[in-house]
């Protein structure tokens, strides 16, 4: 069973219209809702696949019930501890007259240290029997940048490979704890390696040993960023770059994953599928060219769908027959 | 005990915000959810009156359970009928830095038959020991124009006045049931007054009999429209006109009640603060004057704050000794 933690999850609402106006009375042509959050989004694409898989969590409120309530009618198992305060809600307008799309983000709840006293002994006590953890999205308020790293180091006491995702200096010191695979996308990766480079590159080593790929150009940009995680604690850092696909550079290898052609427009629930899949990787130990292939495919394919957490299985086989897989060359010393 | 009928409620959502970026992400200031629809709006001020209410109504899912929850927060007394479909959620994002507000309204549950027939039960059962029923807002997709007016006359068996407050279609066939008063606005009892006078008066009752008041201008405009619907079946119709305050015209007196001065912005809450101050004054059989001079200053009181169902007790004492009361006079014949 791969363990799949939320901390911060969040209902999302969305009101379709034709054309808003911003000063007054609108009424929604339709309304959606669904439970959203990096972590749900993982949970949900593993389940999609039809994989064994666990949300756990923290939950509170009417929002935080209404989220439990559409795993449910999902059939996403999930664990949610309990919170006082309201889990945060998402409300966006798509506005198909104008194209645009304006979201509204609430604060996320305020957890307090008992509270994840009482989640992570839960979170304990579900590593036995995991193959695999994925920690994954923002830290709600309350709870400090070192908390990843704490719940990384229960599951690697247990035994556990993690899998974290997230950005700023929850990925810095999550990162330092060790996880199997730590997995940023290209603005989160430069905005944590240029820090650490400015503050605690020593002398000589300010050029990593990774600068070009015979694959393509971004790769050259990522490369040097990611080995700065690497050495940091990170067994292998995966970088997604938008349509170019992903990197992965591991202790033995670096790839390159690229798919054919990437339509749609839904980077945020791509960068989760890339999760997923590389969660399944980790969790069956399958080699690190086909981990790359099938998550830059499920990228794709979560790329196309309409909503973060879905996945068309149809695109994803296709897309997986047109990825290109490469290995990243370094530099001869 | 004042039952108060809420069929369509709504559970209300505000993001406060400095400025949106309607084609972008936006993290709201304040966040503030509560319980809303005019039922509710006039529930939460009789309680705040400290009076004897229970509301009656539908709720359903997610969005059903968290206006419960927030009913029961503020101590409603509510007994709200399980549906299948959800709540409607009302969403306003208020721009303080443009000063403008945009409200995103869902459309309300679908109420099956066998749903509303479960709600007239549970209805016919709380009558006993009723002193007034309010009917008060729009009704949900699904039931028929005619429910207001199969309510009213389920209360007239049971020897239960009812207080109307609809427009449209329900409003005119709620009237038709006899109800102890309506309570339009100026332009739901225009919208209905025109239709009915293009429909059904006969010759010659082309000119109601009321034309003038020696108070202000605008009961000249609402009077004779009133008139039609006494005319339709209501024992009483008071109309609100808005910082001019309202008229009543019953059987035997007509009377028009003005605050000295009202201040703020929250028309929907002050129908429904005034629809309250009816119900009681319906429920306690006070003199008409009286009930006009209450309903009048609770009308202003609920203008001055912030948000609908709300009310500021000291306003409403100061406005009480603000608001001039005087008889509409009659044109001879």
């Amino acid at each position: 069973m791969i363990l799949v933690v939320s901390l911060n999850p969040a209902l999302d609402i969305t009101h379709g219209l034709h054309h808003a106006d911003w000063a007054g009375v609108n009424r929604a042509a339709d309304v959606h809702v669904r439970p959203g959050g990096k972590g749900v989004n993982v949970a949900r694409v593993l389940h999609a696949l039809g994989l064994d898989v666990l949300l756990i969590g923290l939950a509170g409120g009417i929002a935080g019930n209404g989220l439990r309530a559409e795993l449910r009618a999902r059939g996403v198992a999930a664990v949610m501890a309990d919170i006082a305060d309201e889990t945060r809600r998402t409300f966006a307008v798509v506005d198909s007259g104008r194209g645009d799309t304006a979201l509204f983000n609430e604060p996320g709840p305020r957890v307090t240290p008992d509270e994840y006293a009482r989640f992570r002994a839960m979170f304990a006590a579900q590593l036995a029997g995991c193959t695999a953890v994925v920690l994954s999205g923002s830290l709600p308020p309350g709870l400090p940048a070192s908390t990843y790293a704490d719940l990384i180091a229960l599951a690697a006491g247990a035994g556990v490979p993690a899998l974290l995702d997230t950005s700023g200096d929850a990925l810095m010191l999550g990162t330092a704890a060790g996880p199997a695979v730590v997995k940023p996308n290209l603005a989160e990766l430069q905005a944590v390696a240029e820090r650490r480079l400015a503050a605690s590159i020593p002398e000589g080593r300010g050029s990593p040993d990774v600068a070009q790929s015979w694959c393509c150009g971004p790769v050259a940009a990522a490369a040097p960023a990611a080995d700065i995680l690497r050495g940091a604690g990170a067994s292998a850092v995966v970088v997604t770059l938008g349509s170019d696909g992903l990197i992965a550079l591991t202790q033995g290898e670096s790839w390159h994953a690229r798919p054919r052609q990437v339509s749609g427009g839904n980077p945020t629930g791509a960068g989760d599928a890339v999760a997923a899949a590389l969660a399944h990787g980790l969790a069956t130990d399958t080699p690190w060219a086909d981990r790359v292939a099938h998550a830059a495919a499920l990228g794709a394919a979560a790329v196309a769908a309409p909503v973060a957490g879905e996945i068309d299985l149809a695109h994803y086989q296709r897309a997986l027959a047109g990825v290109q897989v490469c290995p990243v060359r370094r530099q001869w010393p």
